[in-house]
């Protein structure tokens, strides 16, 4: 049970009778998160569910991220993402608490553990350069227990090379499509594949893609059904979406 | 087996010489759509499946409109989603094929038929004037067999009714969250609950709303994570994925 | 010769030695416009090549237009494009003047002859609604003297229907891609075809689409190499440029 | 009586027959500001009522700064704010007047004294990232003598972490919203309070953030009635108005 | 105490040990809202102070808002703004529920009633177009209980028109500045006065005002302190706001 | 002397010692302006000048217009401008007094009067559709008594049109130069004359000239120096600039 | 007589009957610029004038920048303004030719020499920080021989610091307001004033003032008659401007 | 036969029962490129026609880019583009495999070859500082056999510089125009030749020129027929076109 559920389930219980009010007083004391000052740090979630908690790290110091990760990792938090960490402060943070760090997507993870690898999920990306932005959604995804597959450099003027991994396209719970410049990538496989489809526009590109405008415009005007769009190089929302997804439980009948 | 799935599925059993390459060849000269001239008619998965298919109105005649919908009638597609229909077209529509029209969003199923409704999907709007695409989004969701709980009027800036809503919140599979204006409703929302919600930002309201634009950045923009967004006022698209999550199977073990 | 190299060809003269400057001043006063007060008509070029001319009809009046397209026509133009004209006007042009009248497109050919059908163009649309820019761009090639094959509805959200005309793609000289909503078309096709590609955005679609901006966007960032941009919805100038390509003389060795 | 009300109220003595033209005339001509050439430095307010002034430190030169700061400070200014000011240049400055320096908010102190404590503005924030901005506009409140509440990281995206401090809101005479990425922050707590609400927007944030606007926007929009807005990071402009309405005095009746 | 006071006062109480949580929880099931379907009205406030509740008439049909308004006028609410209300439907509101319409602002007063006119507010436009959105600001206020001055066509091109009346302006507690095209109006002004000024930019204007965005650009950069801004054309945001701020309590010594 | 030199001419008089403080707010006291509810009218400048005034038509309904016009003729006004405004409140204007009406421009002269036709001002347009504003430049100019010269249909595709009426530009002592879609016309008629250049640009295009934003950015641009910008179709502000410009008195040496 | 005058007049002597086409052709040939491969540079005109030249700096060397100097100077221009030129290549150019350099608008005087300073030119800046684009165009101006005087630091927040300068702004033949932020300093001065305006927008502030955005918009919208605007910063092109307009000859009557 | 070609004629000549699907089957299994885990390396092209190949360099290391250029090589390709390559990883590739380096348009070319140059290709830039784009596509022409004349700086402001070139552009079988600023360039030269227009607008300017879009808007309005646009800056992408159309084959009859 994760923290928001533990209030809102207290409240039903209220409601429902099966907790006193005054129970259900104490429990809303009990404060879910502590305060270091510069943050508020949920923790509960983590220890019960191995799930990872993120912290996003630009605009921190060093100190802060150290501060943060170390009162989740002593709560028992594993797993945890620290995202747009540059080499600099990831360094010293793994000079204090146990880090492991990718410079592609500038993602660190601390009090790495191991995790499951259910389901799939596909994460494409158009071209070389949207990388970082994928790794950033696929680490997420890994981290968080699921499976994921990469198709890197797919991009529709290469058609060829999109439709000879139709396979794993195929088989995927959720594609996570990562694209800048045109964006039409999400198009494409969202008129490919008949699960959910989560587009990253990226900010990779010059002229026209004003930071990542075009392809996000782009996304958002898919033609093929089954897509959303989620920020401009927004890798961890889209595997964080995507690794909810997958982990659907079934309908019971 | 529907329509994509069966070019690809037949690639694949080439591919594992579960099928010759000429009898592939023959299954894909089965053309999979009917050329109207003015439109290629898909047609096979709702034969198959019951699942509703989709005529995009806007820009069409009410000929144009009859002669698709029939096409697919005929092949036995039911529950066929017309969107962007308006008033005056519709009764021509409705002169010459069994159709329920729906003013406020403007949507018309031709063929209607019984349907399933399995699961839960919550639609909710910030505030009254959202409830053209909010229909849109459910209708589109209960036609394709999910069970459509609706939120009506539940904006950020009286939090006491959205609180006041938790449970039906809380007990969702996927949420359709539609706001016009600040677009703060998914914000509030993804922080609330922790399946997939999809933002649909209305073109509703005035000034620096500038046609959606600002609730779509909004919701963007949104720091809760489990949230992605789709075209403004596409609501028929928010309901299409909410099903697609919705009938989700589970994953096995 | 026309109007423009009659002019400058004559400066050539005269710098090759070929032309007094005598003759030259002589041939410039011959004015090579007709100036009716509200517009100067260029119609030199026409009556040389029978090639159309064009008058842009949004923003005139039914005598407005009439007064021009009688002018080019009593010199011998044939084959005359209105673009842009309502049905409104052009039955009273048509009262006038002998007109072609194409509703979709909202174009009248005035004085309308035979033509040739050369090389060959493909235009192709990723919807039913982008058939009157469409519309216009073929017709425009066709008056100019160019064999046409219309590839219609044939978007990258069900790449079965695109890939199913491959052949008529292969073979063409020249492709113009017309496409609303995310513009991929032009990026997928450019990707496929050696010849020149033109892409043109319209302003079909609603929400983040902002009028054409997003297909614009998207079409510009065109990871293919070989394509190129008109403005939105601009099918005359499409299907003209397309014309210029096609009729290229081959390189002399 | 600061300076404006000083030249006005002359004028209205003057109408109102209190003060003969001539002596309005004299008065006028003691120039209520000293020009430095690069600055014409306003003085007057600061001597009588021991208010901050403000010196927009961006664009200035550590010299330029020490020249109007020490102008004002002979005059008897105490509380100047520096705002804008980089650790570099603060440095310089310290070394030559008494400066009391902020480096979160790059805001410096010159001249500080002490000053009151009264009435009660909460400045809140989404995130940490918002506190630079936040501490710009507390520090201001403070120097400008009001008390000033801070209630750092309390983004909608986790509703408890408001709602856990919602005493403190309901008592403000004035509430500073600080938030950038989604803007919802002053929405909700637009709901939540009757006081008026300054939302102030940060820049804060990454890809379709696109350096504030969508939270300038969001805000804009807000459905909550009691706000307005200051421009994108103008934690000053949002801590002087909140001085203004903190300390406004109570209806005659 | 009015519906927010009295839910958040409660849980204070409960806190504070004043109330025991199953009083509160009683008290909370009496829900402050009623549901129409449509709408979900709140009516609590009203009631108690005679202070105004407010419908945005945009939107909905004439029976909608005859519902809602009638529900509040039967629970006692008196002068209930209707906004953005159009002549025609205006009509059919009034033959069934007493109302005073407003033609230029385009709103309707519901159960008109006696109200108070304490403080002052002053309402400058720069034109006289500005006129229908400061009218929709200066009944809100007046409604709401506050003296107001109405000062139009006094923009800063003409600067004498302004000048002749700084005595209404430095008596003002509160400035509503309403101005289209530049948004000079704002700037100006916060520079005379010492009260909070709150600036609404107008849609008046063509070219490049862009539907407001020049005047709303130019009001946020106001270099004068003092300023906020409410959204283009939002004449009912301003005259609230405007209110709280005029009817603010003195601070206690 | 016209109204504002009146009063700061009154002020420098003072200042000089030619005009003693209580003559000089003698003279401020008579009201510059007549105040009809609606419009705050100013007069002077026309009676001593005989130059004209102009009125904003837009949003004003005819009974305003002609109070206003008439007010300002009974004052002893002539010429006076009434732009943007439509066929059909000019009508009932000029029932009620003299007017001439110019339809394309939308443009009335109220009280017209025989006027001189000093100078010489170009008006140039790229093509017939940019005539509306044209005309209200160059019918503005010259009823503020300069000689206007119109060259309309010299679009820059079209360089001899242009180039054969070089006499006319180079003799120009202002050149307004008006053009929509890309603007060019006023980069290189800048680049061909010696005087200053107005660049109106127009809303006259379609697709992405988005309102005339393609031609403000491309005159803002213009390599050419010398020119300058109004605002989008801004025709009145183009010619009553001119006319300055035209009218100036040389230097003395 | 400068190079454009030289060539057109040339073409009108031919009309005329004055010069026979082989003279024409002849003075044609005689190239009116040298090429150095990377520029043309144009030099008759500083030759017979005195009249300054200009160079962009702005992405060129400071080898290119000598050559094109010191191709001009060798042929006798003098006072040629390098704009945007950095301190450092600044150094480099001055270690060649004669320059004087002023560090604020980073801007040389290649080869200065003595001139006239005649008529009045106002240069007047909102905020201490315009300074460095209003000295670009008070620099230009005085180089092309006008009298300047510059008013800085004069902003409508501060009203007083303007109208007690009003004398000067009085007496100008033409005004130059440079100002960023909200740019409102050329509307208020537009109205005071009956000379041209030139309004330079500067991209000076932060926030929404979006490079200079606000400014731009706030300039073109403004309701004073006789104002237009330049580009962003473009202080040469308004200095430029404001010689022309202030060195016009006057009316022959 | 390319790559491209190969895929697609292997599919024609299965559909005209040239080649049995078998073969075709076991053809497309050949792998048309050569996966290098950061980039999947298309080959075929080259080898065949000495056509060149591009990399992208931009946001690739100097390895992964001589990983790719050198499995380029070691199939036989030959001239292979190296875009966008700053001169220090320039120099780490240099040493490694044979590389052309071009500082201006920071271009490589890589195992560089002897090439044809047919036809004629004009590249004209408006500015000197528009000559690195215009080198990008100058030489990717080169480099892919077409023979190009280069027009540098001559800018629509000083017409007589481009009209002096007059006779290098009437030869041209395609023209590249690029300008940033105002983007005029491509409109004169539009309305001079009768080829193909190609306009590049480049990101050179400053204000207003918003990073290209201002060159960009201005030429997808071009009122001259003939001309399209490329993305911002995208030199390779006008080479690669231009050279297409510059080697069309003529028609035959």
């Amino acid at each position: 049970m994760d923290n928001k559920h533990e209030i809102l389930q207290l409240l039903r219980q209220v409601a429902d009778g099966n907790t006193t009010p005054e129970q259900a007083l104490t429990a809303l004391k009990r404060q879910p998160f502590e305060d270091l000052g510069y943050a508020k740090v949920d923790f509960h979630r983590s220890v019960r569910q191995g799930a990872a908690e993120v912290i996003y790290g630009a605009g921190k110091t060093a100190e802060q991220i150290i501060g943060i990760a170390r009162t989740m990792g002593e709560r028992g938090c594993r797993n945890i993402l620290i995202t747009r960490l540059d080499a600099q402060p990831a360094e010293t943070v793994a000079q204090v608490i146990p880090v492991d760090y990718h410079p592609i997507p500038r993602l660190a993870i601390a009090y790495p553990d191991a995790h499951a690898s259910r389901g799939k999920i596909v994460v494409a990306t158009g071209g070389t350069s949207d990388m970082a932005v994928a790794e950033e959604a696929a680490l997420t995804a890994e981290v968080l227990g699921n499976h994921v597959v990469r198709l890197y450099d797919v991009g529709v003027a290469g058609l060829h090379r999109l439709l000879s991994r139709l396979d794993e396209l195929m088989d995927a719970r959720c594609v996570v499509a990562v694209a800048g410049m045109e964006g039409a990538l999400a198009s494409v496989i969202g008129g490919l594949v008949d699960c959910p489809v989560i587009a990253v526009p990226t900010s990779v590109g010059y002229g026209a893609s004003f930071g990542g405008l075009s392809a996000l415009l782009s996304m958002l005007n898919s033609c093929a059904s089954g897509c959303s769009v989620v920020n401009i190089d927004n890798g961890f929302g889209a595997g964080y979406l995507a690794s909810r997804i997958n982990q659907m439980e079934g309908l019971e009948d």
